[in-house]
């Protein structure tokens, strides 16, 4: 049997799983009237922005795909694009269609218990972790089973004669192709979903918490719903969505690498060029990275199989016993597929930093490396954000002084949060470099990723707390059932710290794997592939694409914030309007009107979310076609180092202003209601839209301008036009 | 005679009118008994720092120099080094001796009407202008002169027994030494500087204005002569250092791309290498940034001049006349020089981008589209932070949603203003090529700081005429001379936003001259300079580079807001404890100890610009002796990319952030006293330490870590020792 197969069949496992999953979950009850009621707006709500979202999505990946079709003139690579995007588009109807039916199920179950509470809250998030991990590696399976000739090995003759032809390797074009389609629908669910959910939110804390001065979740507040649909299209789908991209980009881009390790694999002999691998080889070492993933879906399986049916009473050790037992499974798969599957063979020619380049052990350790840096990174934003530690605990104290003091701090705490995460990551590239070269790399962030079932599960359980909580307070539950939804949300709030810590991770590895296949791809002749394809970054045109790249990623912040702004704006009058209108909403007497609120958040998304999106998308095209081949080098590299930097910032600076506010309303400092406290709020509110919309979206804005780069590649000129 | 001459005469002119415009300030009337106590108090407060600042410098700058001088075991780049620093330090110490004379003489002026203080206050400005042009043009001279042997022309022979030595050309360690030593001096001045002025101003206005509710500029306020020291330290010496700094590279680069220009041009014929140009067109060339320099410095004399002695009604429209009237001359006079003295050759090899290059009239298109990209640049800086325009008064019209909205507003609109200068100085990168090739970059960042003599003045004329109206108010004089100082400073506010745009205009052209002329220091070999060195973008040590310096910026801006805020906190428990033991001072019948708030924000800024300073310079260093010279490639471009966004970001949210509270203080939204002012006073006390101690450190960050590279890339590794 082709090992392609094994790939494939571990996905559908993964996908029956998830249904499977989806199944139990719709068994628990899903509590009185009221309950179901507030659910079915949620789930209503949730799946009208989907459906907007969705249009809106499909009908740019259409554009593309018939772009792609006429530029190149094949069918394939449309296919592919399509395929991938709607892979990821039904994974996440899957993974929000439970999540939205869970939230009611786990408060009902909360009456009997933090342990079924959990149980339920797990089992519904982890439908989103089996989907992810599950069609993705089944998607890109099918993709490359259906195209298998393309994959097969090409000699120096074919490859020669492909230059003819616009695009010079099917393999690559296919492969990209189906990553390109998960990154346009990661990128419109984080901008959108991120968009709606702190438009909401901060519209609703304004008017509701400060001007009403009712409490948060109060069936009174009438953007209460839409804020509860936020949580779901933000934190579930949209996370998903991008969790989901890292996934394939990391595995495309290190077969991409692996195809392109065959052409820098070369001798010349007597004037003549050899190709050093044979065809077993080649094909071996191109299905090891769909194979490692085959290996880590499994293992999550089992990981989240276990922990949901554990009798947990304590839901942060679940939770941690779940990390370690999934993590050890994990890598001693990927050790086994390797020890088993990874062709044992020496490199001729550089391309790798070692030529004494045996396989097996040195891409193990190329993975390691990636979960090491992983975990380091995940730790240090555990550090700046939590208040076991002195960096947040010291912004609290210094909220003392008042908001701009808060604000000022806030900010230099997150700027100065990058230094250590960014030098784990440039000793981990070299690590993974040392190891297995740039296969290595492309592989490490595969090794940080391995886990995506269970990551995903988790992440996603968190959510399904939060709003559990949420339609406690909603349905005036017992509080006790609120403390327990709250437990729960907490122990939430950490693991997504961690999880946090590997999408910027993975997404640098995976970044940086797509870059160095796109100066591959963008070679123009076969000549060039034979010596290795350079890119000067003292030329001009290098140097103007570093700066447009580092530009990107600030501009595209302040259209995301602007959108958050302009929405919440909207919103914060048709709240005001309500509450003028009818009287009866705030004495209980009258209930407020959801849906509009509802309507506004999603329209205010989705038209807000073209901008950025389409800027994303373009640039690359738009730089490459101007400025030739190396701008979009500079471009990709100057915007990964932003977008790392705004990332990392945003995502530190938004959590401790969060966990300092969290901190003094635990009674330091005065506690709840006092100056302090007021200014600690205002912290709170400029970073959110910072942590939840800007920060996600950093990681998708570089992976997709990549991908694009990628794909389109091979059309860009060598030089300006004008030059 | 050597046309070397020729500068240095221009330099002397300069200088010699420093000096004379000083005397005409010192003959102004300095007013009462008491203008004269108070502008001694904030003269000694200035000499106290500035001399406290340069123990703390020169001490560094002995121990580069002695490293420089055993590590290249020459005993010239050591005192070039050195004289550098010493000409830059002379040249903040008169003019800050001016500016601190000339704010009493301001406010008794104003007794007589706008003209006569318009009058006293440029001429104080002009002393800081002048000399800026003219010591540092005379001392660059000199330093040729002295060691004119080294900037003969090299044979290739002479130039591969270079190579025996570690350093291989001493014209380029020379003039990159002097430039270093300029660097020091600018750096910790634009830090330090920044760091007390922002210290004293946020903490006077904290405890001052807000606890204790009294006016601005109190006498009751002990900080208050701390704040109007602070103008002087950092908008005075901080700004003419930097602006000298910039001077000095932007020449020094293009002398230095100039001798790698003559290494590029050569021919292979028969396998022998043969050089296209001769001596005297290799001296032209070399000379050529300095004659312009020369004439620029002529011009703005004259310049400075006629406006000293306009009888001016309209302080704008003189200065605005003067702006057009001496950029005229600037240009007329490059265009003499490059007309009678610039080489007219053809180039052989690449190294510019067109082989066709006639050097007379490309090499004025390439300053013409520095100075016009400067132009653009600063246009753009007015739009998003006057209240002429859109943005700000939008940011002032989302503040009446309260404290958050404004901040995200803010940060929102500064990381959108990076847009169009980012595209206009990719444009210019790309015109200045096209033109002359990458000497046309350096080049163009001289024709944006031809003007330097008169920016300078002009520049430093705010923070005088600012300081006068400080010493009005604690002086109790006329309100009317109030109202004619606020008039002055006004007029300056828009022209320091002006001088904001070539700063960060001119700093990134310069760092990117620099930055390729580090790579031709660092190239390991005559054979590498013979074939145009090269850095790969795809390597990992160049990617990790990037990563690094991207990051860089951002951790130095939280050093310096955390400098600023440590300053401020110790000022603040000050300031509290003279109100608490001290019941007179705010009944006016005790004098407040003003030394002692002199001497903790001396102490606090002195002792916290050396972490930030020194990591800018230990950096490249570092990354050069562990990664190899690939790496430091990728962090001058990496940095270079991040600095320039944060260095527009906040200006730009900053300048937008005090404007729209001015423009709430006009009566717009509610005016003064309402929570909309309230909320646009915390905006802007959040954007002060971002605006004045940030935004112009950026410039001097990244242009001193290339020239730390320039100076020592010659003794790092081609690769990690490691691999």
């Amino acid at each position: 049997m082709d090992a392609l197969y094994l790939p494939l069949i571990a996905g559908l496992i993964s996908t029956f799983f998830a249904f499977m999953m989806l199944r139990r979950t719709l068994r628990f009850s899903p509590g009185t009237d009221t309950m179901r009621k507030l659910s079915g707006y949620v789930q209503e709500g949730a799946s009208t922005f989907l459906a907007a979202e969705a249009r809106k999505i499909f009908a740019v990946a259409i554009l593309i795909a018939a772009a792609l079709g006429i530029l190149f003139q094949s069918y394939k690579y449309p296919i592919a694009l399509l395929f991938g995007a709607l892979v990821s588009e039904l994974a996440g109807v899957i993974g929000m269609y439970a999540a939205t039916r869970a939230n009611a199920r786990v408060a009902e179950g909360a009456k009997s218990g933090l342990s079924q509470a959990f149980k339920v809250a797990f089992s519904g998030g982890s439908v989103m972790g089996l989907s992810v991990a599950g069609f993705s590696l089944t998607g890109l399976a099918i993709i490359m089973i259906i195209f298998k000739d393309s994959f097969v090995y090409e000699s120096l003759t074919e490859i020669s004669k492909a230059f003819g032809r616009i695009s010079f390797l099917d393999s690559v074009m296919i492969i990209s192709s189906y990553s390109l389609g998960a990154s346009l629908i990661a990128l419109f669910d984080r901008v959108g979903g991120g968009m709606y959910t702190k438009a909401a939110d901060m519209s609703a804390d304004l008017v509701g918490k400060i001007e009403a001065q009712i409490p948060e979740d109060d069936p009174r507040n009438p953007a209460t719903i839409a804020d509860n649909v936020g949580d779901n299209v933000g934190d579930v789908a949209g996370l998903g969505a991008d969790i989901l991209e890292s996934y394939v980009a990391s595995v495309v881009s290190a077969i991409v690498l692996a195809i392109f390790m065959k052409l820098a694999d070369k001798q010349v002999v007597d004037g003549v060029v050899q190709w050093g691998m044979n065809s077993d080889q080649y094909y071996r070492l191109i299905l090891l990275p769909v194979l490692i993933a085959g290996a880590g879906v499994i293992a999550s399986l089992i990981g989240v199989i276990v922990v949901s049916s554990l009798k947990a009473k304590d839901a942060r050790k679940a939770l941690g016993f779940g990390n370690i037992f999934t993590g050890i499974l994990v890598l001693a798969s990927t050790a086994f597929v390797i020890g088993f599957y990874a062709p044992d063979y020496k490199f001729k020619d550089a391309f790798i930093a070692n030529p004494d380049f045996v396989s097996r052990w040195r891409i193990f350790l190329a993975i390691a490396s990636g979960l090491i840096a992983g975990l380091i990174i995940s730790k240090l934003s555990e550090y700046f954000t939590s208040t076991d530690y002195n960096p947040t605990r010291k912004l609290a104290q210094k909220t003392q002084s008042g908001v701009a003091i808060n604000i000022t701090s806030g900010l230099a705490l997150g700027m100065g949060s990058t230094l250590w995460p960014v030098i784990t990551l440039a000793l981990a590239i070299l690590g993974a470099y040392w190891a297995a070269g740039v296969y290595g790399i492309a592989i490490a962030a595969l090794g940080m990723l391995s886990f995506v079932g269970y990551i995903v599960s988790v992440d996603s359980y968190g959510p399904v707390a939060d709003n559990a909580g949420g339609i406690a307070q909603m349905a005036e539950l017992d509080p006790k059932v609120r403390t327990i939804t709250d437990k729960l949300d907490s122990v939430g709030n950490t693991t997504a710290a961690i999880g946090k810590g590997f999408a910027i991770g993975s997404a640098a590895f995976a970044a940086l794997a797509l870059i160095v296949s796109y100066i591959w791809s963008a070679a123009q002749s076969a000549e060039e592939i034979v010596n290795n394809p350079v890119i000067n970054l003292v030329e001009p045109y290098t140097i103007i694409g570093v700066i447009i790249g580092a530009m990107l990623p600030f501009f595209f912040t302040s259209l995301l914030i602007k959108g958050v702004a302009d929405s919440a704006d909207l919103m914060i009058m048709e709240i005001r309007r309500q509450f003028r209108e009818h009287k009866g909403i705030l004495t209980g007497e009258e209930t407020p009107d959801y849906k509009r609120c509802i309507e506004i958040t999603t329209k205010g998304a989705v038209s807000r979310m073209l901008a950025p999106g389409l800027i994303a998308i373009l640039t690359p095209f738009i730089v490459g076609f101007l400025f030739g081949k190396a701008a979009v080098a500079g471009l990709l590299l100057g915007g990964l180092g932003s977008a790392i930097m705004i990332a990392l910032f945003t995502a530190n600076s938004g959590g401790a202003w969060d966990n300092a506010k969290k901190f003094i309303e635990e009674g330091n400092y005065g506690g709840k209601g006092t100056d302090v406290h007021a200014a600690a709020i205002v912290g709170d509110t400029v970073g959110d839209p910072l942590k939840d919309t800007v920060g996600p979206s950093m990681d998708i804005l570089i992976k997709l301008m990549s991908v694009v780069s990628l794909v389109f590649g091979s059309l860009f000129p060598n030089k300006p036009f004008f030059m």
